[in-house]
């Protein structure tokens, strides 16, 4: 019964065993490895992408930070959601890399960038040239993002036209995103500068790679990955858990299947009389049920978080309160069906 | 004939079968799993040191500039010797972490602090107590060396003594300083406030533990820690490599090879006429042969760093020139004497 | 007419009288003349804090960020209105000084903090201890605010209260907010942790001083001053300003009638046909009127700001458009009755 | 008897003049009044640098951080003399702005950089490609130095050669440079992107004046300097100054005279038994003498520094001790044979 979040599951046997696999002699350090090698060339393959820059790591905050500092002045204002993680979740490392520059959270009905009110802000901020203000920099947005919901390729150009700005995509769930779009990786990306792109949360150990689309950015993003520590020695070992993942597409199935339990669980919950607060487009559910209904299901183990509110669950029984449920490559049926059933009773 | 760098050899067995027996099922993210709470637990014990606090981390120059960055306000001086890896090999880490403090390197003789100097330095700063200058703050010191010489207990006693400041020790090569030193790991770190234990260069695949003996810094460590994109989710990973290699003294016993290696490796290159730039305490060697020695094992395939000079080995063949030559625990003696035998021709 | 800021405005004589006098013969540099010392006993009684420490600084950008620098860590919160100056108009500069902080901007109905909004999301961040969020630090709020209006005592302590956090006072325009409240420095600052008291827009030349009602700030103030290059030499000069500036209440004499040639061009816009967007509790108004009136009494040579939208005039002539007008120590009747026959005919 | 520092002095009455006749009327605020376009015209035509950009600022050190920062990535390394001010006077000023960025403070027999060094240092940094090491970025250096050293043009072509990287000059005693070298405006600048033009120290009350030589810094420049709170409102009041004193040549008027007083001192220390550390080239004196007369002379309210060592003088009465002479614009024949006097007895 763990959905508490997806970083609480295992690595996938393929992947471990890839671990196992790189392991044989020695390989130079710092990413002039072989399977660091491989690593660009697949996702350029991938992404159509021939110039892109690839960069293994071990954190999506330190690949966040560190890309999103080269794409901005330490006097420049970076537009993303309220509910994005670099907003409420990295303890300020965004503006910590980036030396200064302005974190601009954005509010909307759900949990993606509202195009209009994007347009109308850049463009104020863009007209007043005056050395007070900060200038537009870039837009930063999660796919999914931080509550379960896509970005579809419309979307995305939809945001890099009214903005006119670089775009990093924060893709901790970028899997998910995909499994659920049935896009190409291509159509996904092509509006990007950068991309984090996650593993971690779909199976990987503690693997991210750091994209470049924008080879303007080299200097700048070495750099700051250098100096905050994110330069790893013995890179092969995250380049040979990547490769596996993406090897026969086992990123996709697997998010398909993490996906796949999130539908049947929303599906149960809602016909308890749950109510799904945001789209349920990939590994997340956001749904608010009676306060005693939570207390039930907790009293019998269910694992996940209560969001935000009364999470000690002491007020009315009757009153609603959101909570946040996750699922994994490594949910099973049961699982979801236990969590349902801890609820129902 | 890998001696490069102890970076690149691979991930020791029993380290890569722990981080299989760890996989199995969910475990809390962010360090409350059993593996993490574990190993702060075996960690207190073998320092005795019962209110440290342990961080699995998986970047020595993240440890490095979390830490020091939580030992000095952003106007404090760190002092350093000028070999340090912090001031020579980590594009700025600590100044960036550290939101502006001064890396204050001091030279000596050899690659240790000299503590006399240190005493002088850190007296007049402290003296000066006009706003104008930089206030002392911190100590900090690799154990062993950039250049593979050791400090022993009573070396880092007078260090403390001479300075009266808080030590930070670059454990990066602690294994190594702890099997040929014979002493205990408390006679070790007494001195210290705070410590990064590395694992990565002696047979594991990225693993760090940032020891904090004052527990004074527990916020702003976590904090720097956090902002700098190393709170890891799945740090199960990263402490059961750590187990894994405290386990049966398996890092005593792997250091022990590397520093055999290496000492095997220093009496060779002597015996051919090579004249050793630093005491050899460790898994490093540093040492001068006349250019043409250097270009013969190069075209033989020799595997090593040449140290600043002349690289591309086309001035004078005589000319006496400085390398460098790690060990690690996966270096043979065969491949000891295939180097050797690449001078010796 | 001269309306577009209070620092187009000059220097009072009686100001530049005071500097003629302190220029006589040698003084001690930063600070440890007389006039400097004279200033902190001076405002130590006017604020009934004896233990307040007093820096006279010639910026009023440098005073909020360095006393704001003071009052968090560099992954603390300080909360402020959408509207300050700290947010809009100063490129970043608390964030920059205070290593990464974040600067939380409130929205509300005019351009004073929401007491209960800021209740609610102080209370979520604090309850939020997670490592991954970031803590409230501090509340920071302008007297007058940017749009002119004001707080009172009353205000503030329920400011105090719903937030328990220290609180900092952008004062640029204290002396319009006094001269308006009638109240006494202290019942003003009495819930302050700092205060940065500005003279410049109220008739000095450049003459700010940093309060810290606070003592346990003094050692990171005067250090994020100094490395922010604040401690300026010959401080006799900044202070005197200070003090004749306060003597015999020039101050508030000044900013009373600033405030009241902003009560008559306020009454007279009102007269023909605008419409005040806010409070006009000192010497600032914002008015709308149709873009016709505006081009005729720009084309008059009227000198104020339009704001944010059209500032070429170019649109439907009957389209209300919002304007910033600003009286000073220097404003004449004449003036005022200028700009509204510019307006009017 | 005042030769602790030329802070000390007052302003010059032309000066104080030229404030009152800048106090007529209104003026754009920013930068934009007429002062500051004169100002920028009379400079570019004194350096013979037409497209030159020039900034009035209270303070060298804001003047020094800013533009340093704008000469270098926050991974880059700023060369400078060990004594500068910029690496022991400003508590880590340019650090601070320019984001972690490296002061390599270099030694050498004097107080002006050893050219061979440099050439030297710079190379290895610059052959040093690897992402761990910090490239090179600028040179900094102060002329006069902070010990009273002139450098020749002669002297800075060769350092500009020898580094070949972009130079930034802090003149807060350029004026003193000038007077001593007879040589042009230009002849001394054409070798430099950037000047910190210091009037305060030579009988202004608060002036500097950003020089950029190189307007692709100007963005970069504009914003540090916004940021740090270095952009005044009443700038006019700043340009007056400096514009007063360089009228007439004023400035190199007061520097002359400075020098002067400073030369008649040193001659007469040197006849009472004194050493003399650095040259001296302008209006400071470095010289040691027995400590039993300096505490005669302390005694007697000579007011001066002493260096470094025992400043309570009660070691040794025979050991010598150095100490730092500073003669202003105000310094009178009768200060000097007053000092004099007091050390003779």
């Amino acid at each position: 019964m763990h959905f508490a979040s997806d970083n609480t599951s295992g690595v996938h046997p393929k992947i471990l065993e890839a671990l196992v696999k790189a392991n044989a002699g020695f390989a130079p350090a710092y990413g002039a490895d072989r399977y660091s090698l491989d690593l660009q060339d697949r996702l350029r393959d991938m992404f159509d992408a021939p110039d892109a820059r690839v960069y293994p790591m071990t954190s999506g905050t330190g690949a966040n930070a560190a890309l999103l500092a080269a794409m901005t002045p330490p006097w420049g204002v970076i537009y993303c959601h309220e509910t994005a993680h670099i907003e409420v979740d990295e303890r300020g490392a965004v503006t910590f890399y980036a030396g200064g520059a302005k974190l601009k959270a954005l509010p909307s009905d759900d949990s993606r960038l509202d195009t209009e009110m994007l347009r109308s802000i850049v463009a104020a901020n863009r007209n007043n040239t005056d050395i007070h203000g900060m200038p537009p920099a870039a837009v930063s947005l999660a796919n999914l993002t931080e509550f379960g919901e896509l970005y579809t390729p419309a979307q995305l150009a939809d945001i890099a036209q009214s903005s006119a700005l670089p775009m990093h995509m924060d893709g901790a769930r970028f899997a998910n995103a995909m499994a659920t779009s049935k896009v190409s990786p291509w159509e996904m990306t092509r509006e990007l500068s950068t991309l984090s792109l996650g593993a971690t949360k779909t199976g990987a150990m503690a693997a991210e790679a750091a994209v470049l689309f924008d080879p303007e950015l080299i200097d700048a993003f070495e750099s700051q990955r250098m100096r905050g520590g994110h330069n790893l020695s013995k890179a092969r070992y995250v380049s040979a858990q990547i490769l596996a993942w993406l090897e026969d597409d086992l990123w996709l199935e697997l998010a398909a299947h993490a996906n796949a339990m999130a539908a049947r669980l929303a599906a149960g919950l809602t016909e308890l009389g749950g109510v799904l607060n945001y789209d349920v487009d990939g590994n997340m559910i956001f749904a608010t049920l009676p306060r005693a209904m939570h207390a039930r299901a907790k009293a019998k183990g269910a694992a996940y978080h209560l969001w935000c509110e009364d999470t000690a669950l002491v007020g009315d029984p009757e009153t609603p309160q959101m909570a946040r449920f996750v699922a994994s490559w490594s949910t099973s049926e049961a699982h979801v069906d236990a969590v349902l059933a801890a609820f129902a009773d």
